[in-house]
């Protein structure tokens, strides 16, 4: 088999992959294609969790042709039995004789380890071919076994000149139907959104996916987890957001009113306290508690300007996502963060990954610089 | 002759039109291309005022094989003696037998004069093939052509957060040096560059063009006019763009002091002395002054957020042309143009017409949206 072969069929995994971005919470997205004498004999993705991982599914399809075929996988299969048995095993059973994958476990404690199940069991191993490709697919997943936090993207629109609202706070829809399209695939690919109480209070959103096309193949539309920080619990019970579907989640803090938590935690609402940190809720303490209690992978930021402010400043933003709408709303209209600097040398240098158009607006991904 | 063969040829002119673009100040630049039997037998392009235009070059090139030829010019041939004879004679005299324009003279005056003149000798015309190219090629042309006016172009470099300084004033280069580079293109097509006193008071430019890769290939460095709003007669007589190559004009109030005027007089500058309206120098008499006396057709506005917003407010722009940075200065930072408005229907809405990066920058290309 050649090398181009190889690159073929793992770009097919990929691809596979990709159709569980909006399903597969809290597990990553990943894909299988089984070779055999240069033809695919079953192909998969992870549709769902506690459903079948890609390559039983692939397997299945392939039957007992299965026997001496290769194995395209995006992610190392697993060794441990969770609520499926271990897919390594699935593997070496139906006797598959060589095994591409993209990446390793990115969960240092059991990286390699599936890799050196099939490779005792005599499967040929080829490990890190289109890496780069496939750690794109799993950010958060990758980030939340790494370090424990979940990948923080923030989204912002804005105008040309860097601005959101007039001074009065009025507001209106800056950008355009395809670029508020992006946000609903934004949040779809989310295990949890945040937003600030007033955000929450002056625009009442309900913070969903309501784009119906975001079903995904596997046919179901999940709501991501919604998260609202009021450290004085102003949030109105008659907040759509609360009666809209998904689970919700206040963060306030430990000496919130009792008859307000009650009350909330009545409409099924999730209440959680946190410490103050220089007088702000401790933003460190939220992300970990997503990501090691609710499995947040990706966590969507749709704050006002304040709230963006604290994560930009606290540095704990992984990506920015700017929609940037043709248009100038003047040098007295409110600024897109709230971040005060004084010097150049405070500038928070980012590095641009994608650029692209949505109607007449255009859509900036940014990282930060991490200054060596 | 086919219409993918006319379009053929008439690509080739308008991209030999396109090399005059630093250098035919203040004619505008044309292309033409001499066809036979499918075979170029001449092209050439007008690259200088005062020196040939692109039909004679052609025609003197084809020779006596221009009998018959087909003719492809960017623009309507002349009717006129000017510096030289009409270009309508020249292809009469040749036996050119069929002429193709992309566009009229844009000066209503003489349109449609020399196309007459070639008819009326029995020369087939053909008139508006790829005329909105064109039409790109000289968009000061063909603005002070119709209007009296040169094409406004003003050019912004800013942050992410639409920012250009520090609030106490501090600055650095926030664009890199690719966008930097563009920036001396835009010059070197320019007629004029305008500046304001404060810009020259704090960085002292020359407002040069100092890339000697846009000699042109006609091997022209010309400088473009240099501008600078100064209704009190502020700048130093050390000024450094006082010292640099080519031409200077100080725009102040008609009450100037009048040794100050004759120091700068002394030094070759052109003072010009306008009205105020609202306590501030008159920009439309300023721009009429630049088409009318100094035939400027591009204008290249270089300012503060303070000239800039009072060019935006009172739409003398016809484009904008942003480099933005990928870094944030925050919000305590300078605005990007000095614009106070209260209300979003009073918005400055823009229809991007080009978006591109440089090393990494990205530039967009602006014009006002006129509501109707």
């Amino acid at each position: 088999m050649s090398s181009a072969d190889d690159h073929r069929f793992m770009a097919r995994a990929l691809q596979l992959a990709a159709r569980g971005l909006y399903t597969t919470h809290p597990n990553p997205r990943v894909g299988c294609v089984l070779v055999r004498e240069g033809q695919i004999i079953g192909e998969a993705w992870h549709q769902r969790a506690g459903q079948p991982h890609a390559e039983p599914l692939a397997l299945q399809q392939a039957g007992s042709q299965a026997q001496g075929a290769t194995a395209y996988v995006t992610l190392e299969p697993c060794s441990h039995f969770g609520r499926t048995p271990p897919c390594a095993d699935a593997l070496i059973a139906a006797g598959v004789a060589r095994v591409v994958v993209a990446m390793q476990d990115p969960n240092p404690l059991v990286a390699g380890q599936g890799l050196q199940r099939l490779q005792q069991a005599g499967v040929e191993i080829v490990s890190g071919l289109m890496e780069a490709q496939a750690r794109l697919i799993n950010p958060g997943f990758i980030t939340r076994m790494q370090s424990g936090l979940p990948y923080v993207r923030m989204k912002l629109a804005m105008s040309l000149d860097g601005r959101t609202a007039m001074q009065s706070g009025e507001s209106q829809w800056i950008t355009g139907p395809e670029a508020r399209a992006d946000v609903q695939c934004l949040r779809a690919r989310s295990s949890a959104i945040i937003s600030g109480i007033e955000s929450v209070l002056l625009d009442d959103p309900q913070l969903t996916v309501r784009d119906p096309s975001l079903l995904g193949e596997a046919g179901i539309l999940r709501q991501p987890l919604r998260v609202v920080l009021d450290s004085q619990l102003r949030i109105p019970l008659s907040a759509k957001l609360l009666a809209a579907e998904g689970p919700v989640i206040i963060v306030t803090t430990e000496t919130a009113d009792t008859r307000k938590v009650n009350a909330l935690q009545d409409l099924g609402v999730e209440i959680l306290p946190l410490p103050l940190r220089d007088g702000q809720l401790d933003l460190e303490a939220l992300l970990r508690h997503l990501a090691q209690v609710h499995q947040c992978n990706e966590v969507l930021v749709e704050t006002g300007a304040r709230l963006a402010g604290s994560f930009v400043a606290q540095q704990w933003v992984n990506e920015i996502v700017i929609y940037m709408a043709p248009t100038l709303l003047g040098s007295d209209a409110r600024p897109l963060i709230d971040l005060p600097l004084t010097q150049m040398s405070q500038q928070r240098r980012l590095h641009m990954t994608d650029l692209r158009q949505f109607g007449k607006d255009i859509r900036m991904t940014l990282q930060p610089v991490t200054e060596s």
